[in-house]
């Protein structure tokens, strides 16, 4: 029998930026993205609110195209809406259900081009945000494989907020008693999530993408991104698109 | 007549990879390099102990052509010395003095590689260790240049011990009254160097190079490249050698 020193702990490393990406071996992790401003929190708002699926795309060029068969435009850069998009990197527009039934060609600065990276390396591809913490981590805490957690960043520099998530997300594995990490990344990652818990926005304030969403008056969507669990979907990437595990076969 | 708030503050940011090294702007700004285990203190210790220069090369191949023009070759991969070099890549084999005079080509798995990304862009390259924390800082502060320091990490990845010590640089520029920063990269060091402050060999005892350098019985190296003003050297980069700014004109 063995003891329960003796049975392996499952792994979690973090990657700060998609340019980091190809340095770390991700074949059969889990790799979950992190785009906490905005879009994996977009991406989790949008499915809750019963958009059918979302194409994430790296460039716009490829988001306009797909308009003709017949999905909605969200394409953002520089936090701003790109000209001619049907809709901005904002979770907010969809609670009310008004986008139900619809399907999403998304572009983003930089969540689009994290999943861009990670995809095609035979590994489960999921989307993470504080709106579906819970989910995630409770799923993540069943799988049985190692986790990589892709912050998106901001032009593939770090930054804090996707990171302050990860260790948000380290700290409930860890204490699951199942995973383990020798990765500094996801030390730090964790270390930063103790100083931040308290107060999320607080800790966050002083950060480049605040101030950038700040100056664009988006602090409604900043305090909607920090939120815990709104919903329980769990963005998956099947075939190019995102749709929610619970919900498909 | 200006107020305070009018003055220009003088900008920090942090490197946490030679590889994101690309994505950020160091036309005009100092570049510190950071590879706190082992190279840069090891470069401190070096000079600080009458070595006349340090020649850092990439490649193991470049440092053994240059042993016939007379230098030593220090050499060293994945932790380990490098087979047929002259040393490895220990601070404390210069403490007596033993090799002063002698002119040294010094490849290391992170600390050089560093260098070289950050060569060739009209800046300054200086090396910074706890071994030569304060005249580090005092340097910098006198300086009107903004700032950029370059962690070596591991193999591109993130490390914490090199994150520390930026944020221990970025605490005292801080302090100073004559710096500001918007780069999130710094504001994790400087929270990560608040937790670790009180006892450093403690904060990253669980860290990925620590528990390498632990396995090859290398504690003390640790405990001496963390130690703080050990020297007042101050090693800068000039015609692809490394010598102390301090004695050179």
């Amino acid at each position: 029998m063995f003891s329960e020193t003796n049975i392996r702990k499952k792994g979690i490393e973090v990657c700060f930026s998609p340019a980091l990406f190809p340095f770390f071996n991700c074949h059969n992790k889990i790799v979950v993205i992190v785009d906490i401003l905005r879009a994996t929190s977009v991406i989790c708002s949008a499915l809750d609110n019963g958009v059918k699926t979302v194409k994430p795309v790296a460039e716009v060029e490829e988001a306009f195209k797909l308009r003709e068969a017949g999905y909605l435009v969200v394409a953002e850069r520089n936090g701003m809406i790109v000209e001619g998009a049907d809709l901005g990197n904002t979770p907010l527009i969809y609670t009310d259900g008004k986008y139900a039934g619809k399907s999403i060609a998304l572009t983003t600065t930089n969540g689009t081009k994290a999943i861009e990276v990670a995809k095609g390396h035979e590994n489960k591809i999921i989307i993470g945000s504080f709106l579906n913490f819970s989910t995630l981590v409770n799923w993540l805490t069943d799988q049985d494989d190692d986790i990589l957690i892709l912050c998106a960043g901001w032009k593939n520099h770090f930054n804090l907020e996707d990171t302050v998530f990860a260790g948000a997300v380290i700290e409930k594995l860890i204490n699951s008693g199942n995973f383990s990490t020798i990765c500094d990344s996801a030390i730090a990652s964790l270390e930063l999530f103790y100083k931040a818990k308290n107060d999320i926005f607080y800790f966050i304030k002083d950060s480049s993408h605040f101030k950038r969403l700040e100056k664009l008056n988006l602090i409604d969507d900043i305090k909607y991104c920090l939120s815990f669990d709104k919903t329980n979907v769990l963005p998956i990437l099947r075939n190019g698109d995102l749709g929610d595990l619970n919900k498909s076969n």
